[in-house]
Order: structure tokens, then C-alpha cells, then sequence
């Protein structure tokens, strides 16, 4: 070992000991005559000392050469500091360095390793291994850990069994988003990379397994958007024998363990809302509760009092957004004209200001009375101060622009607390989705999904109002799991492939392997998946996820770090039996 | 839930609950007027007992539909069992019928789902679903579950932080055997799978992370022999500021818990041997120490006596085969035909039987005397009732072949005792192997491998005498583990690349990511990786690793249950940009 303690450990308690640190040079004071040095290391920062009479010259000396980020090792005694520092851990103490090793000399950094840094996203990216010395980052990495551990020794106590499941697996026809991998042993063959380790999962409940998870990396070739890796990790659960409720229930008391273990919150019973009161009360099937401003729909209380633009609109709704009706004309024009943008595409907002001494002030004064803003005020649930913002026009994107505002209005005033933890469950979405440009329908979840039991009927008669028995866990505003019932009989799996449009033929092909193993006694199935680094960046009062990953990938989907992806040698190619085709 | 207890739970305690169970119809034996079934889910087996007199009638009926593997849910009442089975923790009790429900069919199974199946290997591996049914199996995967919890709950107690590392990474110009990944948004690019995180883990210690772990899967596109796959699992682990002593210590200590938690085993500190030492002893670098038979040199005793071929030789070297005198004449040409075999290539074997009454008959009578033989014994620590085994001829190639013999007759003897347990270290590794073909150096653990301090001389005079910081932990005649003490210095970092053919543009291109890294404060590191698949294995008692892995590939690297590797859509070619050249 180079060193008898971490940089994180010394206390009062070891003053006068003989202790030898390793680690590296955070900052060098030279006063001349005397030198302080804070040396850090994964555990912590500890104070060097050296002056001119005490310590020996060779070392006085070599301290003196000392760069920012040098590897160090010293060896001295353990003092009491003069001026203790309450910040850290180890302020009570320095250490009076009587030996001075130099393990390694350190380039200039090209930014500082400080949790304010001056180095800019690009930077930190290509020099991550620099940009993880910082607490910021390396505090992430090792929450991290500490929740897989958490989940990983929950779900076993639970019995459920982590198996880990291929990496090298079969590109499926409908699978355009797989990222293929050439096989050097079967010539012009490719394996492909999992986008999620679904057939598998299944098939191990079809093995027996019983329960099932495995935290473990999925991978999807797409157009990356913010936020989005080409690789990321899933924690991923199947269970046999059970039903919905069961299911809510297991990893509802999963994430309260969590929950508690990993942040000290106690959280109540998740509440449990359908897909279609999600729409309809927040414009989002993964809403975030920990504040109000649920929708008020005015369709009958807006319409026919002679204000055409509302008239002929499908849906008038809105939101009392607490304590804004003190919004400057200018605040509620930028307003305006942010939902405008093609990003939201709204075409305008209706405003009432509902004053602190219960008059009303509005866009719209023209067409309504004081009266018909009243009552306004009480469909969006508006106290006096409040600003109600009211959206028109087709239903659906209608939901979707006044969410998006509503989230906004929530970040503006401060009430997404990172700090505060609203988990719930979305259920019952719908099964399937009509697709406009192909015509038919889609699986919203995925085909094996089962319908609801008492929706079997629909599926003749009205299938697109058919439910699913599907979930989302929904925290903050994330999606952070969802899974499904899985159809474990092979009629009602065949309804469904010939309901999405399948002949029997494409059924075979693309799912034959699967449904072949459905008939040696498959039992009833269900399960979940959990997005692992949304999890742990919500967990860790964080929307972006970039910084719980050791080494993330850009939105081009490289490695800035060690510029990957990259050409490959002629050679290698050849041995593949490729040819580019550009 | 479908049931309120699993198959392995009910005991006489249970008597007279009504219960409800669900699982797998195990086997039916329909006697006409009563029916057993054994009803099977992951945890246990449970009787269910049906009769004409206290069955409803229709639940009666159904129970005679009933086939193997039938999924179905029973309620009943726990009765005690007339006739008890010590076999089975449920065998006190038995449940009488009350209810069926038949929730799924099944096929006749493909082969039996007993312990002892009548599948062969490939059926079992094209129905992996129905095998992972069959307790051997199951209880493998649920074996590696524990094993891979007690590492990661030891090594995080130990302040290791499990970090992922990416799968989507470089291929490098040496890495001929990386499966590589096109990337669809980089046109003409490719990722790499990791053949190891070795580059990562050292960068994150280079980061300050101080320890990492990982259970990691890793890939490696080469011909595959026997019991390697083309994906594999590794725990991956690296320090900071420690020294081989440290990293044998830390790792010694992991591999005791694993034996002592898993296996009850508690064992003695492990030998450490060196490299030479290992080759002299048993001709091999990896041996099985839970038997004797170290090798004897015979140079001295044996050259000079009149035989031409051993006076030749640059090696005679033999082993004592414990209580082998007893091996008839055609058992030892038999033997002699085995090592004569390709796969062993020696031109033959002199044997010397060690009889019980202290005389001696070999096939070199005529060139030896008793006494002679006698030496041989002593030599060869051979007793009375012993064969002695002796091979001559090249010294590295000898011992080699002399090591598998020392195995094989190992085997026959029973001496590889499944359940015993001899780990050891082997130090001291060469730093540099000689390659015929190229004409120059080749590191023998990779190119940032540390020599010896003391053998940093012999870079300059002898460099291949210089040995490394590299170890190896063996158990049972497998390397389970090995690593190395990592170049931290950039010095001595060129003068390995120089060592080993690099010109210094070479190393830039090759691994100037990691050397860039290197300037900015690189500490002193170590590490070591374990592979999982055959640590698993040998801690289950077993040779082979493929029931260790819920889906193996065949020793083509293909899945024959998903039928992968295979061809991909033109269309998924063109995307990628990709025409194939066969």
C-alpha cells in the first residue's frame, strides 16, 4: 500500500500519529517560507503542511516543484490545525510532511478539477477520466452503485433471480433500430444487440424461472435526441403467476425501498390513475403530481358566448397556474409567444388574471363577465392570484401544448423540486394505435401484450378502444418503468397478430421462435422494465442523465473520448466479408 | 396471484389449509378411480391427490386430460400423505383436489424434463426454454445469481464502486478478434464490443474512482474451442495505490469468502509459486495442487547409463502415479498410444513399476539396475505400489506433455475431487514471449504491464529473462483470475513500446488515448479480472461452463434456439450502408 489512511479518514483522534497519504495535488499555498497543500483522493481532501524550520530541505524543496494534479505520496505527522476548517471532514487536522514522494508529474488540466468548473460540456466529455476526479461527477458514479446495489439486493431477497441474457442476438425484420453485428465465423451473417432482453425474459418464465431480473444494457441504433444514449441499462423483472395487481404491488414496494433507503423519503401509496384520466387531467400520460394545476375543461362554460375562435373548437381547457396573475403584460406576451414556437406549435393562449381582490382581468374581457371568468376560475380549481391560461382546439394536441406549459409554469415557479419525490401508476393504455401512414394498427406496448379480460370483446367489435393490461410507474414527470401482462395463449395471440395486421406467414416468421415455445406450456406472465440512468439522475434530483454515466456517449452517438465510432482496417473488413457502400 | 403457496413450501404444519397452487403437471400416474399428479414450479414439487369419491366429478374428468407439462392451478386441502417421501421437503403432505384449472396445454416435450434427461446436447440447447425446467439447470443459473450477489456485496463492503463501462467502443489495430458494429449515423464507422474494459478501468483510476469492479460481459470473435463462447462474463477489478501484495491480499480474501459462503469450504492461505516454479513442478502454469505427482528430474540419474534416447534429451523428467503398479501391461500401452495421440504429440513413455514388495520392473531393465530405479523413485517421490511415468525430450515441450498425463491419470485415479478446493497464486510471470513468426517481443499480459522493479536492468541486457508484476489466481488446474501491476510511468511506458517492435508513431496511434491520459496525473494501479462463466463453474464442481449460462452458444458462436447469427434484410444493409463481399 502507498498509504496508511485515505485522504478522507484523519481526525482528531489520530493527532500525533505517524501516517502516510496518498493522492493528488488539489492546491499548493506557497507563502515563501511555509507550504500548504491540499492533497485529495476519492475519499477526501486532507491538508499538507511544510515550513522552512520543520520540514526537512530535499522536501521543501520538491514541494516547491508541486503542480496542480501531481501524484503524491507523503509521509508525516498528524497536528492539530491552527484554524480548523468545519467544511470538511478532516478540518481539524494537517498533516506536517516530513517525507515527499512524487509518483507522477501532471500536464496542466485543461479545465479545473473543482465542483465549479470552468470547463465547458465538449471539454469534460473528451477528457472524462479528468471530468470524474470532480465530486460533481464522481458523487453521481457512486450513487449509482449504490442504488443498483440497493435494487439488485432487494429483488434477490425478494426471490427473484438476476440471469444474465445474450448480447449477441437476432435481428428481427421489424427491428430497423437494431444495431447489427457481423459475424467473422458465419460469413455474411449478423448477430444483432438487444433492444431489450423481452423474448428472452419471457422465455425464462416459460423455463420455470419464475422471477426474473437483470440489470443490464439495451441498445438502440436512433436518432439520438438529448438526453438519449445509443447504449443504456435497464433494470428489467418478469414474474410468473401473477396479475396486475400483484405486479403494482411488488414494484411499488421496490421503489419505496428505494425511495427510503437511498433518499430518506417515506412516500404514501402510489396513487394509481387510468391512461385516460391522465390525458384528460394533465395532457401527459406521465405526469408530474408534486404540484396541482390540473386541467379544467370550459367547453361548456366558454362556448356560445359569442367568441368564435372558442366556438369551433373541439376542447377549451386550462390551468390555474398559482400566484402568477401578478404576470406582466410583457412576462404573458414572451409567454404567448413561446407557445407559438414550432417546438409547441400553439396557435395563441386566452389569459385571465384572477386578482388577489377577486377581480378578473383577461384576454378576452370582450366576450365574458366577471361571472363567466368565476366560473372559469372554479373549473381549473383558480384562487385570487392565480393566473388561469386557457388553450382551444383539436382534444389531443390541445392536452399536449397546455402540458407542456403547465410543466413549464412549474419549472418557472420553482415547484418541481428535485427533492421531493410523486410516484404513480399509469394504467390501463390503450392496446393498440392506428397508424395513419400504414393504415393499420400498431401495439402501443408491444404484441404480446394482453388486452384487459373484460376488453376481449372490443377486439371484434371497437378494437381501438380496447385497453391493455399495461403500467407505467410514473416519477416526476418520467416515465421511469413500464411493462405489461403477457398474452400466454397462443388463440388469443393469433387474434392479436391478425388485429395488427400480420398473415399467419409473418406471424410465423418474425415471431415463430417465441410462439414455439409458447406451446410447451407457457404459463401466465407480467413484467417490467425500469429506465436505470433516468432512475438514478430522478433519484438524484437531476433531469439529465448524462452525468450518472461514466463515460456517456454525444447526440451524434460518439465517444468523444476516444473518437469512437471510426473507420475500420481494409483488412478487417475483408475478414468480415464487407464492403462499404457509400 | 394464481397461487397462495409455491410447490416447495407446504409441510405437515399446512394440514387442513385450503390452498391454491400453480405450476407444471411434473407427472400424472391415473390408477382409474384416484389420480396423482406431481404438480412442479421453481421452488419444489407437491402430490396432488384426485378420487372418484371425494372429487367433483368434473374436476375428476379434467385431471384425466392432463399431460405433461400442463399448466395448471389447483385448489385443495393439505392432507397428510399415507405413504411419506423423505425424498421431497413436501413429502409429509398432499394436497386433495377441489379445483383445476387448466391455464395452459402443452406439446409433448421434445425430451423428458427429469435430472436425468434423455435430450442430447443439441436438443436441449435448441429447447434451452424446456432444459432451464430441469432442476440441473435451473439450480446452476440460481447458483450464479448467489455467486455474483456475494462478490458485488463483498467487493462494494470493501469501498469497490461497480462503474459500467461502455459496450459500443474502438476497435483497435491489433484487435483482429473485435466484433465490430457498424453505426448508422456515422456512415462508413464502426463501434467495437470490448474484448475487456481494460482501457476504461485504468481511466477511471486515472479519474480517482480508487477501486472498480464490474461483472461485465465481454466478446471475443475467435474460433471457439470447447467450452469458450464468443460472449463472456468477467468481474473486472482495478485499484489505486497499492502494490501486488496488496491486490493477492484483497482478492486471496475475496475468493476465501466465495468458498466459505458458497461452499462451507474454509481454506488455508494460498501458496504463491512462481511461474518457473510452476513449470518445473507440474509443467504447467496453471496447476491442479489437490493432488501430488510433482514432477522428478532425472537428468543426472538417467543420462550416462547406456540408453541412447534419454542421453539425447534435453529433459527426462517423470511423475509418480500413486498406486498405479497394479496398471496391467495393456493398460500402460494403451496409455503409451494415448500420449502418442496428436493432441499430445510425445514419441512415448518409459514406465517404472514400483511394486509393492520394494521390487522394480520398467520397460528400460536393461539399461537400469534397482538401485538406479530406485533413485528414480526417490526423485520422483515415489513409493511402493507406485508407476512411475517418464518422458524425455525438449524441456518445455516434455513438461507440457508430461503435465497432461499428470491430469489424465489424476482423473482416472479420481484425485480432481469436485468438492476440494486448492487456489494458489503464480508470480513472477515472464514480462515478454518470443514470437517465432514476427521475429520480435510479444507482452505476455499486454503491453502496460509493469516489470519487476529489480528486473528493470534486464530490459536493456536480457529482456527476455525479466519478469512481470503480473499474478494469476488457479484453483483446481484452472486460471480463475490473473492481472498485473499496470506502467504508470511514461518512461518506461516507451521503453516497453520500444521493447516490444513499436516505432513511438506506432504507440501514438495505437494507444496514444490512454498515454494522453497518462500526462495529466496518472496514479499507481493495479488490477486483476476473473472469468465468471468458469469460476461459477468450478465452484459448482464442474468442467464444463455451459450449464453455468442460461443461453450458451454452440462452438460455432451460434444460438441454435434463436437460430443467430443470421442474414440481414437488404435493406438494413443499404441503411448501414454495408454490401456484403462473398
Amino acid at each position: 500500500m502507498y498509504r496508511s489512511h485515505t485522504c478522507g479518514e484523519l481526525r482528531h483522534a489520530h493527532i500525533n500519529q505517524t501516517v502516510t497519504l496518498a493522492g493528488w495535488v488539489q492546491k499548493v499555498r506557497d507563502k515563501g517560507f511555509m507550504i500548504w497543500i491540499d492533497l485529495r483522493d476519492r475519499y477526501g481532501i486532507t491538508q499538507l503542511i511544510l515550513d522552512e524550520e520543520r520540514t526537512p530541505k530535499a522536501v521543501f524543496d520538491l514541494a516547491k516543484t508541486l503542480g496542480r494534479e501531481f501524484v503524491i505520496q507523503v509521509e508525516g505527522t498528524v497536528i492539530e490545525r491552527e484554524s480548523k476548517n468545519k467544511n470538511i471532514p478532516t478540518g481539524d487536522i494537517e498533516i506536517m510532511v516530513s517525507g515527499l514522494t512524487v509518483l507522477n508529474s501532471a500536464d496542466l488540466p485543461p479545465f479545473t478539477i473543482e465542483d465549479q468548473t470552468d470547463g465547458g460540456e465538449d471539454l469534460r466529455m473528451k477528457y472524462r477520466y479528468l471530468d470524474i476526479r470532480r465530486n460533481p461527477v464522481k458523487d453521481k458514479l457512486m450513487f449509482r452503485h449504490r442504488v443498483a446495489m440497493e435494487v439488485r439486493n432487494y429483488l434477490s431477497q425478494q426471490g427473484f433471480i438476476e440471469v444474465e441474457t445474450p448480447y449477441l442476438i437476432k435481428s428481427t425484420p421489424e427491428g430497423a433500430r437494431d444495431f447489427v453485428v457481423p459475424s467473422r465465423m458465419n460469413e455474411g451473417q449478423f448477430y444483432a444487440l438487444p433492444q431489450s432482453p423481452q423474448t428472452f425474459k419471457q422465455l425464462l418464465m416459460v423455463g420455470g424461472m419464475d422471477r426474473y431480473f437483470q440489470i443490464v444494457k439495451c441498445f438502440r441504433d436512433e436518432d439520438l435526441r438529448a438526453d438519449r444514449q445509443p447504449e443504456f441499462t435497464q433494470i428489467d423483472c418478469e414474474m410468473t403467476f401473477v396479475e396486475q395487481e400483484d405486479i403494482l404491488n411488488i414494484f411499488e414496494a421496490l421503489t419505496k425501498h428505494l425511495l427510503k433507503t437511498i433518499k430518506g423519503v417515506e412516500v404514501d401509496n402510489f396513487p394509481r390513475i387510468s391512461y385516460a384520466e391522465a390525458m384528460q387531467k394533465y395532457g401527459n400520460d406521465k405526469p408530474d403530481i408534486r404540484f396541482g394545476m390540473e386541467f379544467g375543461e370550459l367547453n361548456t362554460l366558454a362556448k356560445g358566448k359569442g367568441f368564435n375562435v372558442f366556438d369551433a373548437q373541439e376542447l377549451i381547457v386550462g390551468i390555474a397556474v398559482p400566484g402568477a396573475a401578478e404576470y406582466t403584460r410583457k412576462q404573458i406576451d414572451a409567454l404567448i409567444d413561446w407557445v407559438k414556437r414550432p417546438q409547441i406549435g400553439a396557435n395563441g393562449l386566452v389569459w385571465v388574471k384572477y386578482n388577489t381582490d377577486g377581480s378578473f382581468k383577461s384576454s378576452v374581457d370582450k366576450f365574458y363577465n366577471s361571472d363567466d371568468l368565476f366560473a372559469w376560475a372554479e373549473a381549473t380549481g383558480s384562487k385570487p392570484g392565480d393566473l388561469i391560461l386557457v388553450m382551444a382546439g383539436d382534444a389531443h394536441k390541445t392536452r399536449t401544448q397546455l402540458s407542456t406549459v403547465r410543466m413549464e409554469m412549474a419549472e418557472r415557479l420553482g415547484l418541481r423540486k428535485p427533492e421531493e419525490f410523486a410516484p404513480l401508476w399509469v394504467v390501463d393504455f390503450p392496446l393498440l394505435e392506428w397508424d395513419e401512414e400504414t393504415q393499420r394498427y400498431h401495439a402501443m406496448h408491444h404484441p404480446f401484450t394482453s388486452p384487459k379480460p373484460e376488453d376481449i370483446p372490443l377486439l371484434e367489435t371497437d378494437p381501438g378502444n380496447a385497453r391493455a393490461n399495461a403500467y407505467d410507474l410514473v416519477l416526476n414527470g418520467n416515465e421511469i418503468g413500464g411493462g405489461s401482462i403477457r398474452i400466454h395463449n397462443s388463440e388469443l395471440q393469433s387474434k392479436m397478430f391478425k388485429l395488427l395486421g400480420f398473415t399467419h406467414e409473418q406471424a410465423e416468421a418474425q415471431f415463430g421462435f417465441l410462439m414455439n415455445a409458447f406451446k410447451y406450456g407457457a404459463p401466465p406472465h407480467a413484467g417490467i422494465a425500469f429506465g436505470f440512468d433516468r432512475l438514478v439522475a430522478i433519484l438524484g434530483g437531476q433531469e439529465s442523465i448524462r452525468d450518472f454515466i461514466a463515460f456517456p456517449k454525444n447526440n451524434s452517438g460518439r465517444d468523444v473520448m476516444i473518437n469512437a465510432p471510426a473507420p475500420i482496417d481494409d483488412e478487417q473488413l475483408e475478414e468480415l466479408k464487407l464492403k462499404l457502400n457509400l
